[in-house]
Formats: C-alpha cells, sequence, structure tokens
C-alpha cells in the first residue's frame, strides 16, 4: 500500500490529515497521481489512475475533490447509511439514549464553505471537471458515504431538518463522459446527490440513495447508460430520477420509495426503457414523460400511489393534482404495457373534488400504446403515525378496509389522437376519443357479481 | 492495516486464532470497535463502524457472532461454492481422485456447540441482535462462503446429506434493520441460509445461495426491500425465496433452481413484486400468494416445472399436488401478467391421476388479473441420471420428443369472484364461472392444423 | 498481504515483474498456491483457493495465464474502459492533445506471441483448463481490464483497427465449471471477450464488454447461468451475447449497444429468458432463435434497429436483409411478449427494395405466441458525424422529422403453424397463414384520423 503504487489510502496519505479534510487529502493525491503519470504513452500505456481507498471513518471534506483524471476509482467499505430524517425528528430529550446519532461507514461529512447558492457546482463534494478529449473515462466511485449533514432551509413540521435543501451535491460531473460507474455508495442529507451531465455508457448500480433533495439526475444529454438495482428516494420537492435528452437509457430493477416530487421523470428522452421497477410515491406524477419524449416503454413496473403516513410530513402536497395522473405522457410512439398500479387514497382528498384520479395520461402525442395495465383502485381512511417504519408497513400491508375507488385509468387529451389502449380500463374507466384513437375495453366483471370490499381477504 | 484503524484482518489480529476460531475472533474485534467508538457524537461523527476482512482460508466457527452495532461490514475474498451436494453422493472410493472435497473461498465452517433445536438463533453463525433505538443499519456482508459442512437427519437415499437438516442458519437477524446488505455472499448446506425479522431497505444481491434447506426467508414484516440478481435453489422441503407480511418487496432477475418447496412464496405479502425472474422447480406450488397476498405483480417470469432427473433424489414428491397450481394466488387484486409457463411431466405422474395439471390458480380473492399468459405443457418420459450436471442439462434441453399435454391454465375456484382472466388460456383451458368472473379466452388455433409432436422442431 | 496467506498482490511478489509479464507472475503465484495447499481434506478444509490482486496499472501480459484450482479470485480496481475505437480513428496529428491514449485502471495488456490461429485458446489472456471431478468452481474475475491492445486485419475505412479480429480472446474456459463469476471486468480491442463452455451456474454481471468482435460467447452446453446488467457491444460482424444449447439461462437487465451482428443470439437454447433488456443495433436479426430455440421467454425489451451514424463504420452491412426480423424465431413454443420495437431506417436503404421490413419472423416452429407488441417504424434521413458520441446521440434522439415507415410486424411462413399473434399488428401488418396460426389483429385507428408526421411532438 505505498504511495509509490497505484493504490492509496487515504488515512496514511503523509500529507493532511484525512479526519480534518478529506477533500485536501485526494486532491493532494491527485496531485501525486498526475506528477508520476507525466506521459501518455510509455511502453504502451501511462496513464492507468489509482484507487484511493477510504477505510470506515467520520471524514470531513472542508475542501472540494476536483478529479480530472481518467480511470480513478474512489472506494470505502461502507455505504453506512443510516436515516438522519427519522433522528433529526427525534425529541433532544431522547438522543442520549439512541444507540447512534450520524451515518457512518467510510463517510465523507460534507463541510464546505463558500457554497455559492447561484453555482451548483460550488456546492459539490466531488466535481468531476476536464475539458477537451477524450472525454474523461471510467472514474468510479463505490462504497462509500456521502452525507450532506444537514438540510437548513424552511422545512415541514417547522423543522429546518425536513426541508432538504442545503445547497450541497454529493458528485457533481460537468463534462462529458464515458463509463463511468457510481457502485454501492451511500448518498444522504444531500440537496442533489448525484447530478451527471452528458453522460455515455454510465453505470448507476446497487446504490443507496434516501434522503436527499434529488438523488440522480441526468442533465444535458446522453446516451446508452443504466440505473439499476438501486434503493431510492427522494425528498417531495425533488427528482427521484431524473434524465433529459438522454437515448438507450436503461432504468430497471429499482425500488424507488417516496417521497420524490416524481419517481422517474424523463425529458426529452427517446428509445428508453423503465421497466421492472417497484414504484412507490405520495403524490401523482410517478411517472412523468415530458417534452416530446417519444418510443419510451414503460413496462412491468409497479406502481403504488398512497398518502404520506409518518406525522412531521403530513399536509405536503404534490405539485400536481389527481387529473395529471401516476403516469403522464407528452411525447409520441411510447408503450405503457403490462404494469400494476394500485391506487390507495382517500376519496375526499382527491382533486379536482368529486372526480376520480386519472391513472395514466396522454397530454400530447400520437402512436402511444398502452395496454394490459391493470389499476386497483380503494379509497382508504389514512392513518399517520409517528414511528416511519411502523406508519409505513402498517400503510402498506392494509387491504383489507378498503373501498373501491372509481378511477380513470386511461385519458387521452382531445388534442391526442392516433393512440392505441388495450385492456387497460373498461368502457367507463377509458376517457379517449373513440374516433381518434383505437381503444379496446377490459372485459367488465358484471356489476351484481362484484365482491364488495366487506368480503375482501383479511391477512391472517 | 493496523488495528487501530477501522480495517480489520482476522487473520492478523493478535487474540485468538481465525482458523480455529473465527466466530471468537470477529466477537473480540467488535468489542475493539466498541471499545474505540465510545462516544455516539464526537464532532458531528463518534460511530462509523468497522470492516473486517477474512482472506480466502478455510475459518472454523465454533463461538456465535454476536452483531450489535451498525456500519459494520464483513468481507471476504470469494463466495466459494462447490457442490457439497454431488460430493455426498460420489462413492467414498472416488474420493481420493478428486480435485477437491470441500467448498473454499473465504469460508466460514459452521461447527457450533449447543446448538438448541428448539431455537433457531442458537444455530446461527452470525447472530445481529439490537434492541432500542435507532433500528441497528448498514450491516453488511460480502463475498465470503457460509458451509454448514454437513446435513445431518435421515435424508433421500438414505443419505443424511441429502436431508438439508442440520440446525444450522448462516446469518439471522432478529431485531428491526435498516439498509442492510448481502452482497456477493456464498451459502452451502445450512439449513436456513439467510432468515431475517422486520427488514426496511434491505439488500439482497447478486449472492449464490444453493443446497440449503430454505435459502431467503423475510420474516415477522417490513418493507420496501430487493431479492435481485441471485442464484438461488433450496432444498425439497424448504423456501427459496420467502416473505411474510411486507410491502413493497422487489424480487427480481434471480435464477432460482430446484428444489425448493416453492420458488417464491409471499404470505400476507402486499404490493409488491415478483418480475422477471427465472424461476424451475420439480413441484406444483412455485409462486404462492398466500394468506391475503395482495395487489402484487407476477409478470415477465419464466416458469419450468418438470421431474427430479437425479437419481438420489428420485421419489421425493412435492408437497402439493397438480390441481394446486405452479401458481397458487389466496388474495386480492393481484396481477399474473405476460409469464411463460413451460410444464414437462409425465402425464401418468400428475396427480390427481387423470386430471390436467393447473398452472394458475385462485383459491380465493377477488379483482386479480391474469392476463397474456402463455402455457406450453408436455407430457414426456423423464429419464434419470446419476451425474446432476448432465442430468439436468439433459432434461432442460429436450423438447423434441414430448407429446402434447392437457393442461388446466387458469382455475377460479368457486369462491372467488370478480376476477379478470385475458388470453391466458383457450375455451377448453381456463375453469372459472364465467358470470362471476371476466374471461376472454386466447383463440383456438383449428385443431386440424395443429401440428403433431412429430413434426415439430429437432434441435440441429 | 505477506505471501504466506492466500492474499497476494501482482506488484508485491519476488518473482517475476508484473508489468514485464502479468502472465508469468500470476502462474507462479498459482504454483504457490497449489504448492502450499496439498492436501484436499485437511480438518474439514484444504483447499481454500486465493485471491490475486492487481493495483491499478499497466501490465504487459506475454504469457497465457492457465487457471486450473477452484475459488481463485483475481481482482482489480478498475475497469478501466475508454474507447480505443474513437482513439484509433483521431489522426494522429491529434494525439499530442489528447489526454490519454490508452485504457487504464487495473490493465491486463495481452501481448501474446505465438498465437495459433486456428486454436481459439492459445490466443486467450486467461484459459481455464482442468479435467475430472468435481468441475472447476468458483473462479471469480473481478474490475480488471483485458485489453487487447490493436486489431490487426483488414478493416473498415482502411483502418485495421477496425476490423475486430486480432485472435486474442480475453478469458477462455474450455472445461466444465460451477458457480464462477464475472464482475465488474473491462474488456476492450480482444476479438473474443468472453468463451466459456460447459457452464452451470454461472454469472456474468455488471461489466462492461465493447469494442470486441464478440462480447459473451457460452458454447458447448450448459444450465442456470445469467448474464445481468451489463454495458456490451460487440463488433459488427460478431456476437454481443451468444448462447448454444442452454437451459434456464437468464438475460436480463443488458444494455446492449451496437455495433454486433446480433444483439442477443440463443442457438439450440431452450426454456430460457431475455427479458427486461435494452437492445440497440444497426442490422436486423437483433434476437435470433435459431436451431429449435424453443420455450424461451423474449418480453419486456426494448428494441431499437437504426442506421450506423459514424463516418469510419459508413457503408458496412449486417449479414441480413430486413425480411429475416429484428427478431428470426425457428423453434417451438416461445413467448414474443409486450416488447417494444423501433425501427428507425431509410426506406431507401431497405433490402430486398421496395418491401416492408420485418420486425418478428417465424421461420419454423409451432405453438409460438407472439403477444402485445408495438412496433413504431419511421422512414428517416440519416446523417453520418465524425463524432461517434454525438453522433450516436443526435441519432437517438431525433424522432421529430421522420415518416411513417410501412412493416410486417409479424411474419409467420409458410412452414410453421399452429402459432398465436394477438395485438402484435394491424391486419395490414401480419402476414401470416390464417387457417393455420391464430391471430388477433391489434385494433386499427381510423386512416383519417392518423396524426401524420408533421404534426408530432417536437422536444422543446
Amino acid at each position: 500500500m505505498a504511495h509509490r503504487s497505484n493504490h492509496y489510502d487515504v488515512t496514511q496519505w503523509p500529507h493532511g490529515d484525512a479526519a480534518h479534510d478529506i477533500g485536501a487529502v485526494i486532491n493532494d493525491i491527485l496531485r501525486d497521481v498526475k506528477e508520476r503519470q507525466r506521459t501518455t504513452d510509455v511502453e504502451g500505456g501511462g496513464r492507468p489512475g489509482a484507487v484511493v481507498y477510504i477505510p470506515p471513518g467520520d471524514y470531513r471534506l472542508r475542501t472540494q475533490v476536483v478529479i480530472d483524471i481518467s480511470f480513478l476509482r474512489i472506494e470505502g467499505a461502507g455505504h453506512g447509511f443510516t436515516s438522519s430524517s427519522i433522528r433529526f425528528n427525534v425529541p433532544e430529550a431522547e438522543w442520549a439514549d439512541l444507540h447512534e446519532l450520524w451515518p457512518g461507514g467510510s463517510r465523507v461529512m460534507v463541510d464546505l464553505a463558500g457554497v455559492d447558492a447561484g453555482d451548483e457546482a460550488s456546492g459539490a463534494a466531488f466535481l468531476v471537471r476536464r475539458k477537451g478529449s477524450p472525454r474523461i473515462s471510467s472514474v468510479e466511485f463505490s462504497g462509500f458515504c456521502i452525507d450532506g449533514l444537514h438540510f437548513t432551509a424552511p422545512g415541514p413540521d417547522d423543522n429546518a431538518e425536513n426541508s432538504y435543501v442545503n445547497g450541497k451535491t454529493g458528485i457533481y460531473v460537468e463534462d462529458a463522459n464515458d463509463s463511468f460507474r457510481v457502485n454501492e455508495m451511500g448518498f444522504v442529507y444531500l440537496e442533489n446527490a448525484l447530478t451527471i451531465y452528458h453522460a455515455d455508457a454510465l453505470s448507476i448500480h446497487d446504490n443507496f440513495i434516501a434522503e436527499c433533495g434529488s438523488c440522480v439526475e441526468l442533465r444535458g444529454w446522453g446516451q446508452a447508460s443504466k440505473i439499476t438495482d438501486n434503493l431510492i428516494g427522494a425528498g417531495f420537492a425533488g427528482h427521484s430520477i431524473y434524465a433529459e435528452n438522454h437515448g438507450g437509457l436503461l432504468i430497471t430493477a429499482n425500488n424507488v420509495f417516496p417521497r420524490g416530487a416524481s419517481s422517474v421523470h424523463l425529458h426529452g428522452v427517446t428509445r428508453s426503457s423503465v421497466t421492472n421497477n417497484r414504484l412507490h410515491s405520495f403524490y401523482p406524477g410517478m411517472v412523468v414523460l415530458s417534452a416530446g419524449s417519444s418510443e419510451n416503454l414503460v413496462a412491468s413496473n409497479h406502481f403504488l400511489r398512497d398518502h404520506e403516513p409518518w406525522t412531521p410530513f403530513l399536509g405536503v402536497e404534490g405539485r400536481h393534482d389527481d387529473a395529471f395522473g401516476l403516469v403522464n405522457v407528452h411525447g409520441d410512439g411510447n408503450s405503457i404495457i403490462g404494469n400494476h398500479f394500485s391506487e390507495v387514497v382517500a376519496a375526499s382528498r382527491v382533486r379536482p373534488a368529486g372526480t376520480p384520479p386519472v391513472i395514466v395520461r396522454v397530454t400530447a402525442g400520437t402512436g402511444n400504446r398502452i395496454s394490459d395495465n391493470h389499476v386497483v383502485a380503494s379509497d382508504v381512511d389514512p392513518a399517520a403515525q409517528d414511528s416511519a417504519f411502523e406508519a409505513q408497513v402498517e400503510a402498506l400491508l392494509s387491504t383489507a378496509d378498503a373501498r373501491p375507488l372509481p378511477v380513470t385509468t386511461v385519458r387521452i387529451d382531445a388534442g391526442a389522437d392516433g393512440n392505441t389502449v388495450l385492456d387497460s380500463g373498461t368502457e367507463g374507466e377509458v376517457d379517449a376519443d373513440l374516433e381518434r384513437n383505437a381503444v379496446r375495453f377490459t372485459p367488465a366483471i358484471r356489476p351484481s357479481h362484484t365482491t364488495t370490499a366487506a368480503q375482501k381477504m383479511v391477512r391472517t
């Protein structure tokens, strides 16, 4: 592990003190790598990069890390998540009894001074910035925790720690990049966990990204990337997964929990997949295909929309009413196939009042295909709880005491035509111009034989 | 790697001998971690946890490891699976010619004394136990092998090693937990590989869990977890994947091979996904949704049910007859969409005799949707072989010499109504009260034009 | 990290020089492992194997590594991909301005002498070869880069570096094997990245395999394996993912980009899954089920076929014309369910000229089910660009300026009968003998109301 090799340990680097400022230490290591790898071509090699190891520990980051070399892996031994959100809503009198107060693992504590509110990059713990050719490649972040420590703006329940706002970003990639990896990381209490511009063949895999304002944002444009097998949940105003102007993006096998304003938002995205995810939200607008997002596949996902059950966040509302749809499509040629939707809300809280909530809505576009989707809608009396975990599990498991809730399973707006809706709602549930779209209704069960809620299963 | 840091190596710990008792060594390391991390709040940190590294080697575990700290990662460098099941059915005379006899990698050999048959926790190699708040978080198990060594009860072919019974559990998590990870592990010859109570945001990913009585059991209740991308196969009496009272569980991208009594069993589970898995079983009851499991999505899975081909286990039967269904549903509002089913059995062995096997059966519940499923059923003459590998591959690949087998693709029991069945069987294949359920039959091919088995493809 | 333990570091091994010949060093380490692990049974263990660590660096491999022990993990700290393809098409005058010239990370540079063109194994950097019992098990390759350095045959644009031919293979597994893993690896500029015979319970997960002639080939026969969550793209004449005579193979969550001759080719494969992948190709024949491949599930995939946009490869054509289909099936009982197809080509380049391209074609077989597939076909004017990245993204994102393209969504050849086609094309789009197959057409939108291209969304 000598620093003559390309394997560095932040705790053994002779310059600086990683506990006091891991940012300064990593920057000094990068300086050393560049000093030792001066030439681009030494017998067919020359710039293999390095690995920087962060053992478990608490490391304050007072200096932004700036990465401008390819083939760098920064690696820890623990994603270190614990719920800061729960902790910051525990009365201070009880803190003495807590086993831990803070996240852990290989934990980078983002404590930057001089963050410029108008310059997102300035608040990033890790900034990747390099112009020229080739694009910076194969930078990897693996197995450590980036903790923003505190939220600082006015927030729900009069608690700034519930605001999801602090101007901090975990990783900010500013320039075009290739074959990056973010694996097994933990992100917590950052306003933006991961913001990446101009990605190609990016892999965001098997991370824990929760209690951040926004979690994954792919900006600018990009292609052929994947966001797979992550546990993700953003704040009430942010994005869990967002991409703009991407093609060939694969979003699959993610478990996206509340409370993001959306679960997956694709803006001007084409020929991409949102398949096989488990999506849970407290608001409409779970999957949004906006700005002409076209020829995307949204299939085999499980959607659950219900109400916030945890006391500190009661009263926070989403930005859209229930007419917006759990899926909202503005674009052409998309496929919405074989999804399950559970809409579990209090009828009295549906907005606009007196109208059925919409599940899939096409606001504009042609050639969209919506087929074989199954909607289960229930009118419930939501209960609130002080314990986040128990409240959530209880809400998730309660199906027996629900009443059927009328819904519009599919709405095709007047301006949209040439769309096809198959087996995604009975005649009373699909709202579309049948002259301008092709619709085959789901066969209805004869009303006289429909089981009432009282006859439903009770878990045993 | 000094033990002053939070990175420990079991082979370099000065107290105890990891080869003789790795359990005692790890417990002593945990004692050291706790002694050094006494305070919950030291400049915004205090308890970051540790990583315990297990290099490749054989390590006997004579003392149970008891984990009560968050942010602990126990990490090896090899899942170390080899088939003990095959080895224990090799005649002893041939052992001298074998390249290896035992599993390997970073191998923990579970050799606990004093296991109490009535107390599952007592037989666990790793016991996670902590009361109070917060829930224990971010404990990670990664990249090592837990080997139960031998099975010990009477078993098939008069061989105790075929019994899947020895009272041992690999990892047993007793108390509520958050953001745990089990990745890249190997589990072999344990009666229970992984038993976890009260999980939240758990990830069980990319493991090799085979030749264990039961593989993954999520008990009590829990939410928002994922079981993804694993190779899994339980014993004939156990569970490959089992969960109870979970919500928002995502089970995807797993390759679940025989011989578990079930492939995926959800008991009182709601709003969860079983999607995109490859499932193979020797018995009916492959996916069981029991006890009012509701609003789950079972989609895009490949089901194969055939007969045990390997000599030592011939004659072992499942607990259900063929009327039980490959999928059995007791609950409301579930979606069974777009699955492929291959039923490859000897007609003479179907039970009850003379009845067609059932593929999807709803025993109770309303609002279930069964659509666009494809069933291929064949009557074959199963052959047995002494080689497990060749027997299995041969059985898997043989499709040419089969005769069509009549099946009931969907049965809705008399007590269940309000369900919808679309394109999941022709008129003769769906057994449901058409007055009480909505059914659209798959269009039939005119019988005179059906290809006979003799005309089918032959692989070249 | 002493070499007395089972943890080795190639840079610290006292014999040989890893930078000059990492192959010789690893072989010497394997000799040491075998010398120390002589006995198969030492107190219930004896041959746990070892881990060989390759820190980031450039390591030339002049000697083939031959692996014949189980439980070996070879592990690096960086997959090290950068695009050699782009670099080798940059004018030499610009090289001085490039940040890097070569791939990096833990980089093995394959520089074998004496490769025998008639003996694929001779050109392998890593050769796994062991006869006898048990099958070699749990060999793992993780986190390093295998770089073939140069292609050497005549290639497009008169550049040998565009030929994808050099006789080199990254990893070649010759004998039956069990529970192998290939994870987080990078492969670049190899004629064959990964060739594995007779695999059981193999996992190929989360790798970056690009700019290789062929990427993953599973040959001989095998079972119960998975190819998941990879970024993969082969050369114009090769396979991205190929398997023959496999059963129970799970291919999911892969992002397969061009330019492979096929994306997924299954030959004599049964009861396997190709689900939930994102597939992109420049040629027909994206998913090929050949030689009686039967009872496979192809579901929830996103298919995009368009034209090569990058200048150096313009003019390279696939081996099949557009009548071949994007999916081509020769076999029985397969399920093609819920896929999205985007066919984006210049009508003038469709072959045979004047005929509509075919999307799904069944050339022979019975009992196949093709249901709920959505095809979007566009006639475009493809533009070429000098920048690979920008050309690809631009092509991916452009949907607005397209004209509708007539297609045959499903063709069942005259020799194939007993197949079922549901909701996968309107009456004019499905070409099948309706007497011999069961077909339900997708309901058509009344032509007078179909939106013209000019009315389509424009991204904003």
